[in-house]
């Protein structure tokens, strides 16, 4: 009862939200853009797989500590309280909607209802990643363990879902650029990890999840170059974002040292830092969580 | 009828090759080695991929050239008209067994029956690989291009396949290291390219090719990681065979100076040079056919 009042509510704000943001869209439309092209005061930001660990606090950041509005979407958001949450606090900056990277459609349709609220967008966050599953993905440890169906998967969600969900923001971040924000671009950020870097591989091991983040990893490149070329005022940058303490990191962070073991909060705050201060000649980059450039 | 009485000939050639090479290992089975570490004169060498291009080449180079055994696989061996040709001149060293690396039990049917004659392998040379098929699968010109479908397909062929054939084959290259050919260890070659590094990633497009290779990339460094861990005598190394007049590249020709368009022949005497060079230090390394490094 109390989730379906609340689910109400939030809908209810929902609307709420939308009638006052349109109001606020006409005021700050300016003539000197493209008929698609809107400013809004701290920009609008999109962080996809938003409902928990890293994406749910840089949801959590973006509205607290900053302007602009953000479109946090995720497979299930009735289920995700994290985001109810905030939806409760902030009920006329923040949307949720829902999107599931593996269905293309659920993609189109998010594309499509912020182009209706928001007409464009000036940051993409890609922050959801798989790694294990129970009794359906682990790492491998060895070779030995590799199987095909793991493979798929984590190519599916790590290195499929992210590339599709670009694709079809794309029109959206050209027409935003760094509009409303203190950039000149629209940011593209795809979480990634260290352990997809070819050239630092020294330990082996976790063959899914490296191969996938590699595909990503020269995905994002290649976008990068295109955007380049078209002179999109969009740059795209990979992030690793340290070991965090997340469920994603939780069954494996036995041999990690405790100074190496970082908040999400600690985390986030660093990689808005690298995303806000993100120039044209980063586009194509691999940041750690410090600002250093990871080899590929 | 031409081509039954072809096959039942080959078949008749399998046949008695089986029988001689029988022989052959009992008189050449040293007793210093372990129970399954046979020494086969020039060694073994299994080319997977092997019906045509440059797979077809390094069968006819590795028989024609040198003294060893190859086993040589494919989809579809009764429609590989280039592989009976050589099992009519080669009959004795050359065996050809049927294997579809989207089709695991057809990889372990394979690891059985070479381990059945055999015992042991020296050389893995993983030749599959897929760019474009009409109608199914094209090379992105764009991310407008880029379809889930396309990108699964690429990964499952070009980023899971060759690894699958690595697992199975791994024990027969154990037992096999150097033995009986002028290397200290076995080598596994997997051909990569050089579009799949994503350092020299300066033109965008073909997305699923990319991808894939940088995929093929990082999970054979990985194993090579492995490999020296264990100590086992195998290197695993990744070839870029420049841009060979196949039919994997024929569509994509048109730009190509002539003097950058090779033949199988040139190419595959280049590649054969890197791998019976190959040394343990060179385990998970990138080579172009000029022997130069890549960058990842």
């Amino acid at each position: 009862m109390y989730k379906l009042r609340h689910l109400f509510l939030s809908r209810q704000c929902s609307f709420m939200a939308m009638t006052s943001l349109r109001l606020m869209r006409l005021r700050t439309q300016r003539a000197s853009f493209s008929s698609s092209a809107v400013k809004w005061e701290g920009g609008v930001s999109m962080v996809q797989g938003a409902s928990r660990g890293i994406g749910l606090e840089f949801v959590k950041q973006l509205l607290e500590k900053e302007k602009g509005h953000v479109i946090a979407t995720c497979r299930n958001p009735s289920g995700a309280t994290g985001l109810l949450h905030l939806k409760s606090k902030f009920a006329e900056r923040l949307s949720i909607l829902q999107l599931d990277v593996t269905n293309e459609s659920t993609i189109e349709e998010s594309a499509k209802s912020i182009s209706e609220k928001y007409g464009s967008l000036n940051l993409l966050i890609n922050a959801s990643g798989i790694l294990s599953i129970p009794q359906v993905l682990q790492p491998e440890t060895t070779l030995r363990k590799v199987e095909k169906s793991s493979l798929l998967l984590a190519y599916e969600v790590n290195a499929v879902g992210p590339i599709l969900v670009i694709k079809h923001m794309w029109p959206l971040l050209k027409d935003g650029g760094g509009l409303g924000t203190e950039r000149d671009v629209a940011v593209v950020a795809n979480l990634s990890a260290r352990v997809g870097s070819i050239g630092d591989n020294r330990l082996g091991g976790w063959h899914s999840y490296r191969a996938s983040k590699s595909a990503l990893n020269q995905l994002t490149k290649n976008i990068s170059v295109e955007f380049a070329r078209r002179k999109d005022p969009i740059t795209c940058i990979l992030l690793h974002p340290g070991t965090v303490d997340t469920d994603l990191s939780r069954p494996f962070q036995r041999n990690v040292p405790e100074d190496k073991l970082f908040t999400t909060e600690f985390s986030v705050q660093k990689l808005l830092s690298i995303i806000h201060n993100a120039k044209s000649h980063d586009n194509g980059k691999f940041f750690a969580w410090d600002g250093q450039e990871i080899p590929w």
